[in-house]
């Protein structure tokens, strides 16, 4: 069997930066190796002064896109052959960052949605606990469409709950019950499968829920390592 | 009170990618934060193809050091204005690293060898668990020796055991109980304390030993983001 052609991955970080930290864990255990030397090569800037995605899309703040897009041409300059960007909210900006550059950037939100299609049975209604920004940018609710799946979205005051806790999981403060709650509730309201779409609320222990509880990180992983020519772990999912 | 001036960290990588991984996720933790952009500026090249250390050292294996400097002056044409390199084999080579660039690169022998100082009673002799080239190299031994403190290595036997455990956890398995038997017998032959100083080391459960044993890298973690300007959690020793 020919050895796979290697590709250098660039990680769009800081957003925050112990998500990034986190996917990049992810992506050393997502790689099948037995010496440092099979890992894939990985550059990261985590740039943690990137503006913050929600508040630009529904608060009126400023733009993260200027900052997005240098960062990308910085990780394509330094030799990047494809990049990866581990924050769901900032994919409302994904296709500006990837007409930027001229390597591929792999899109967190396709790969997530496609980490519902093999469910069985496969879910008609899926829940979004994503943040407020992730929410009203619709990303989600046009990839779960497109694959034939409605969203079901927090309601306006349980969404508040939820940006908030991701604030204070920004800010170190893991206890978040509030977040359980709010997933409960969209099960109760008919979703039959939760997909945590934001880097930060995997940190919350939210096992023993009813219905599948998906984090589509550990794929997204494994995608990253398959394309840059790595061993994956675990089985990846067609493109 | 003024604004420190903020340094964009570069940390050179991938030896191994799992232990440039953790340092990142440490130097995260050792930041006090409350949003994404109070974190520092870093930037990550993880180069797993920098050949094996202690092959280099003492196996007649190919020199690291032109893929160090590589690394290191690409970091530092991506913006770094200091560094650090997550792998105590590795410093071995740091002076001509840090001859090879402008910016500084952070000793982690240096603060490793400084958190012992502050231990009352002050250890007169303090065991070494590394990888056998940072045993050969006598980074550690010249380091501590400094500080009138006097080095206790394995037996030659036990240093090969402790060599298999290191390579055993790049392969991902976490399962070395022998560590924790050299490290005991580095205690009976009058240790009274013990530095780990392989990056790979701390994955292990060392805890209830009779003395402190001693992992450096939450110490580094909190100098370098010290150094960047950024709110480190915890105290950081004098320069």
């Amino acid at each position: 069997m020919a050895e796979p052609v290697r590709k250098t991955v660039g990680i769009i970080g800081g957003m925050g930066p112990a998500a990034t930290a986190e996917f990049f864990a992810r992506l050393v255990r997502a790689t099948s190796a037995d010496v440092d030397q099979e890992h894939v090569h990985v550059v990261i800037d985590s740039d943690p002064t990137i503006p913050d995605r929600t508040l630009a899309i529904v608060g009126g703040g400023p733009s993260p896109l200027p900052k997005l897009i240098a960062v990308a041409r910085r990780l394509e300059a330094f030799g990047a052959e494809l990049l990866v960007m581990p924050c769901n909210t900032a994919h409302a900006f994904a296709p500006e960052v990837a007409a930027a550059v001229s390597i591929p950037l792999v899109s967190w939100v396709s790969e997530a949605a496609d980490a519902i299609t093999p469910l069985e049975p496969r879910p008609e209604r899926v829940g979004l606990l994503a943040t407020t920004g992730t929410v009203a940018s619709g990303v989600y609710q046009d990839a779960l469409a497109a694959r034939g799946i409605e969203t079901v979205v927090p309601t306006e005051p349980e969404q508040a709950d939820v940006m908030a806790a991701v604030y204070g999981l920004k800010a170190g403060d893991a206890d978040q019950p509030r977040v359980r709650e709010v997933l409960e509730s969209l099960v109760e309201r008919g979703a039959e499968a939760v997909l945590l779409a934001c880097t930060e609320l995997p940190e919350l222990a939210l096992d023993g829920v009813a219905v599948p509880v998906i984090d589509p990180a550990a794929l997204v992983a494994a995608r990253v390592v398959d394309l840059a020519g790595g061993s994956a772990r675990q089985a990846v999912p067609a493109a």
